[in-house]
């Protein structure tokens, strides 16, 4: 709470509204999943933090938790934005979470309309960006599972499966190692597939000579992992292996790169301009990374945009890719924590291309 | 297209800005899930749809979809809201679906000034509150589906089973049937667990006597399914036979009255005075229904709150409940559909309680 309350004197703010269900539990310990009701926690520099909660929601009591902060309930009935805007200061500026829904910040200024709004959710989002050692524990465990699901994921896949069939087979092997469950949609792209780096696994079957990508991450105790590898199902082609290379040195290039300091936007640089000195550079046409924590993509992007440097504690992806429309697509993809002289891989899965099925 | 644009009319609203991916979905037929990236589709009284997309997005090509709207593509190095302020009015209002996020919502509003943000989901949600023929078609199917696992996880459920173990079940047989999958994390509550409306199936394992509930949806072809029954494992208590026929008529009840005309509030007020006049009113605490079609909590409830009237091709839940805590709940959950005359309940399955394990 200290941290977060010397972001907002860094942005100039005297009050801010929390509602990334994700920086309540990291500010309070509450974990609860609004859906569509209000839940937000309100930090001033003026009085204790309130929390707006539904009563639907499964609270803890101040029996429970005695340092449970002072909690406003409604019920589905109230006008929750009211209740909020009857303990605001209603002049000035007000922090607001860049997820917060406009039917909730509309009325909100309707309320208050000598109150301006502006974006605070870096206030807590920079405090989330540097994990503390806790944090770190956790996110390796998720790569540890990550990474042992993967090489099972490896062995499993077969000529003739689809690619349902062989993202399911991950989804459950996660929960057998004890995550629960994927932390995002599992990615599993057979051939041209792989050409589209958000394609969803469909009913697609693995054929002799296509390639196999899986991009993959589980959740455990909160928090995500987040890989990709790219195999052959046969030999590939020459082009194939030359791209699968390019993109590989590209990750590794990036990666060699990492310590405190340095910009995140010079690692998408080393990573592109490698592709692009091979000529594949507009078939990269995504960031090269980005931050990962409670959800699979939190705040902060390794991309030509991000004039941040590294810090140590920082944990972010580094994922190359080549995708050539109707043909094969490429992506090489590790998590790394910012250590305090470099950084350290959270995967250890071999990188370099391979025979499967 | 004609329907939004009365509606916008009705509302005062010359551009409107659609964001919700159901909406655009809705309007244009095409599916796209932006996650955290910018999708949104600008409609005008003074020109042709333009919609806003991230070059990552599977769009269809103008050639596959020659009534495609016209798009403006960005990526993720761009500044995409800059784009949309470059072809909106920047006086007066503009309408924003109640989803839009704080972080693309507040920079607009930083960049037009002269700009009043309104909220316009109505006009979108009021033309998807009321179903036409195809809609209705899949909502039906999606029910029958709902229905007939229903019964098989009443056969299913046996003392000594988790709570974990019958909703995966319950997961399974979605998928088995044609289903996409559940349209919500499927709630299988056993004894004290069923009085917190929202639980989530945990490790918990089903003794003799206690009672069983299983809140439950699937999806097909983008439509969904919700209804909720409530067992008993064993013989109930005389207090627990007696909750649960209360719970059954205030469902019936409200059931019995749905017609075209009738207001919302008053469906809630029948059941909510039913329960309340057996002396459970307090143990009521949530709304009577909501409205759902292509996600399950749509724009719309059945409560107090709602001034609205039954309109046929209307379709919500009537689910009223009774939570006990730290003993037990019943909850009892059809969706219907208003139709010329009355109401069709779209659930079938028998709302009696009964012993199963």
């Amino acid at each position: 709470m200290e941290r977060v309350l010397n972001e907002m004197k860094k942005h100039n703010l005297n009050q801010i509204l929390v509602s990334d269900p994700a920086s309540i539990w990291y500010l309070t310990g509450i974990a609860n999943e609004p859906y569509e009701r209000l839940w937000a926690l309100y930090i001033s520099d003026k009085c204790k933090p309130i929390l707006f909660a539904n009563r639907l929601f499964n609270i803890p009591s101040p029996e429970e938790k005695p340092d449970l902060p002072e909690v406003v309930w409604h019920t589905d009935s109230d006008d929750a934005v009211q209740m909020i805007a009857d303990r605001i200061e209603k002049t000035g500026t007000i922090g607001i979470d860049k997820t917060w829904p406009a039917g909730f910040l509309i009325p909100l200024m309707e309320k208050c309309p000598g109150l301006t709004p502006v974006l605070s959710s870096d206030c807590l989002d920079d405090c989330r960006a540097i994990k503390d050692s806790d944090e770190i524990q956790k996110m390796k465990e998720a790569s540890r599972i990550n990474d042992l699901v993967n090489r099972r994921a490896r062995d499993y896949v077969k000529i003739g499966m689809t690619e349902k069939e062989v993202a399911s087979f991950i989804d459950r092997e996660y929960v057998k190692e004890g995550a629960q469950g994927p932390s995002f949609t599992t990615i599993v792209s057979f051939g041209a597939n792989a050409a589209d780096p958000h394609h969803e696994p469909d009913d697609t079957v693995l054929k002799e000579g296509q390639c196999v990508l899986f991009d993959m991450g589980c959740k455990k105790d909160r928090y995500c992992s987040d890989m990709t590898r790219t195999f052959f199902a046969g030999q590939p082609t020459e082009e194939e292996a030359k791209v699968h290379d390019l993109v590989r040195f590209a990750n590794e290039k990036a990666e060699s790169l990492i310590r405190p300091g340095i910009r995140l936007s010079d690692l998408d640089k080393a990573a592109r301009d490698l592709i692009t000195e091979a000529g594949y550079g507009p078939y990269f046409n995504h960031r090269l990374g980005h931050f990962i924590g409670q959800t699979d993509h939190e705040k902060g992007d390794v991309s030509s945009a991000s004039d941040k440097v590294c810090q140590p504690g920082m944990i972010f992806s580094i994922e190359p890719g080549v995708y050539l429309p109707g043909r094969f697509g490429v992506r090489v993809e590790d998590l790394v924590l910012v250590t305090e002289d470099g950084c350290e891989v959270l995967n250890h899965e071999d990188k370099h291309w391979k025979v499967v099925g």
